[in-house]
């Protein structure tokens, strides 16, 4: 049986890299030869994750047919947001926790999605499924996961499932939630020593709809005067993005996570369907305040693919 | 909660109309409002089984948006193997064993595909997974799709997670695998009551492959004359179905299920991509011999795709 690489998506967030390390876990624990890598570097909450429970971080790759024939997805299936050559290699398994769309196989595989909040509580059930013990480090990281994805179960993306999963992945790894939470949040939110890019691209992730390219970035933040003093600076890096990449339009949602409100900021077009998608009017400076959204992929995402397809 | 519709493919086979009712009962103990129906009549075999486990024959829906926001898939996942109506509902559960393809959601859902022989093994482990226990009739039912898929476990899509869940579940019906199989088997391929439309289409599906539009039949039987002293019947009616629904092509797969050989009649082009594929030549009368074929998922779609895509 022939190596197997395990990864999630471009830009990875702190799921990303936990999953496809768990995945890996579990698989090896089957009997699998595979490896976690990772489709970009950690990000600064992931890199406070990965040391305070001293886990290696995993190694970079850009492209996987050089390497083996075959990989496994986890938070992620949108080829676009998955390695560049994924057309070269067979997919042989996806955990995964989003909608499904530009994906396809030639072959029958494994497939594991639920509409949950986090990839980290489904993989939780697969581990208990096989009876397969969970390490405390391993735990450590998919407890991280979940507050990371849920902003501390405070998301609507939030599930009894990711609840009971990070009450137990927390037992296992002996952590408070809430304390080391908010830390662990808080670390992702030093804006100050990023660039303009950074903040813009760091987490973001493309979506074909209707044949516009859009592209939509988040930032958590616990002041959004710390993203929204640099609006200029941002604006100008968003249009740069748009022109070199063909975006059609970026959006920016900056969170606070303390009180779980968001402002949007909008570059390119078409804005009148940004407008209808979240029933609003953009400021003079393309902005809006969407207050009680958290989550891209359950507030945003669906709002503005309804409003493109309408 | 508002009703859900669930349902297997067009041209239900067994497994399609089983797996409908096997989820709908699943779903039903986890709480859901669900109707299991079917999107075609039940063929030969799929009766004899009904039959014999006195079960009901499932409501045939032509749409589905009339009745149910929402619906559920089994044994298939490709918009074009589904209901007409389907890009008006919202899929909130999949279960299957076949590769993702033609396939979009807006939403996250619950996915499970296993790269196993039927989607009967997949829910057997569903209900194992929950403690749910399953009632001898519909363990009766869903050892029958699992020998129907499988052709009592000799297809090459079998694997071991197929012969454990059949064990279980013949148990449970108390049935013996063998003797009930053939008959079962046998009951699917009276071939003689059945018009060339019904031989070459009563269990075909459609695949987009490389832009063309490949619809693939397949027709069990203990004698391949049963078939074959039909056959310039079978070509005018492949004919006109290429001509009445645009397929470029038509592969009509004989397969006798006693020795496991099948025998391959082909209508439309490209016919050099076939013998590409099976690395045959066709005779003069479009067929050739595949020694060892029964499997359409696992050994004719995806090496055409391959010669497709080469």
């Amino acid at each position: 049986m022939s190596k197997e690489l395990v990864f999630g998506h471009l830009n990875p967030d702190t799921d990303a890299i936990v999953a496809a390390k768990a995945l890996a876990y579990f698989e090896s624990k089957m009997g699998k030869d595979v490896e976690a890598v990772a489709l970009g570097n950690p990000n600064a909450e992931t890199n406070f994750v990965l040391n305070h429970f001293s886990e290696p971080t995993p190694r970079v790759v850009k492209t996987v047919a050089n390497e083996v024939d075959s990989v496994m997805l986890v938070d992620h299936n949108e080829s676009q947001q998955s390695v560049a050559d994924l057309d070269q290699v067979t997919i042989s398994t996806v955990v995964d926790h989003h909608r499904i769309a530009n994906f396809e196989t030639a072959q029958p595989l494994f497939y594991r999605a639920e509409p949950v909040g986090c990839t980290s509580t489904i993989l939780t059930k697969l581990f208990n499924e096989n009876k397969i013990e969970i390490p405390a480090q391993l735990a450590g990281l998919m407890a991280s996961a979940i507050i990371s994805d849920t902003l501390l179960l405070k998301s609507p993306t939030t599930t009894d499932d990711d609840r009971e999963a990070l009450r137990e992945l927390a037992e296992i790894a002996d952590i408070d939630v809430d304390s080391y939470g908010i830390e662990m949040l808080k670390a992702g939110t030093d804006l100050s020593s990023k660039t303009e890019l950074e903040l813009v691209d760091g987490d973001a992730k493309s979506f074909e709809m209707n044949g516009k390219n859009v592209r939509i970035g988040q930032v958590n933040t616990v002041d959004l005067d710390d993203v929204f003093s640099r609006q200029d600076a941002l604006v100008s890096t968003m249009e740069k993005e748009n022109q070199t990449n063909s975006y059609d339009l970026f959006l920016l949602l900056a969170t606070n996570i303390l009180n779980s409100d968001s402002e949007l900021l909008v570059v390119g077009e078409p804005k009148d369907i940004v407008e209808k998608a979240f029933n609003t009017k953009l400021s003079e400076d393309n902005r809006a305040s969407l207050p009680g959204v958290v989550s891209r992929k359950k507030q945003v995402v669906p709002p503005l693919m309804d409003a493109f397809n309408a």
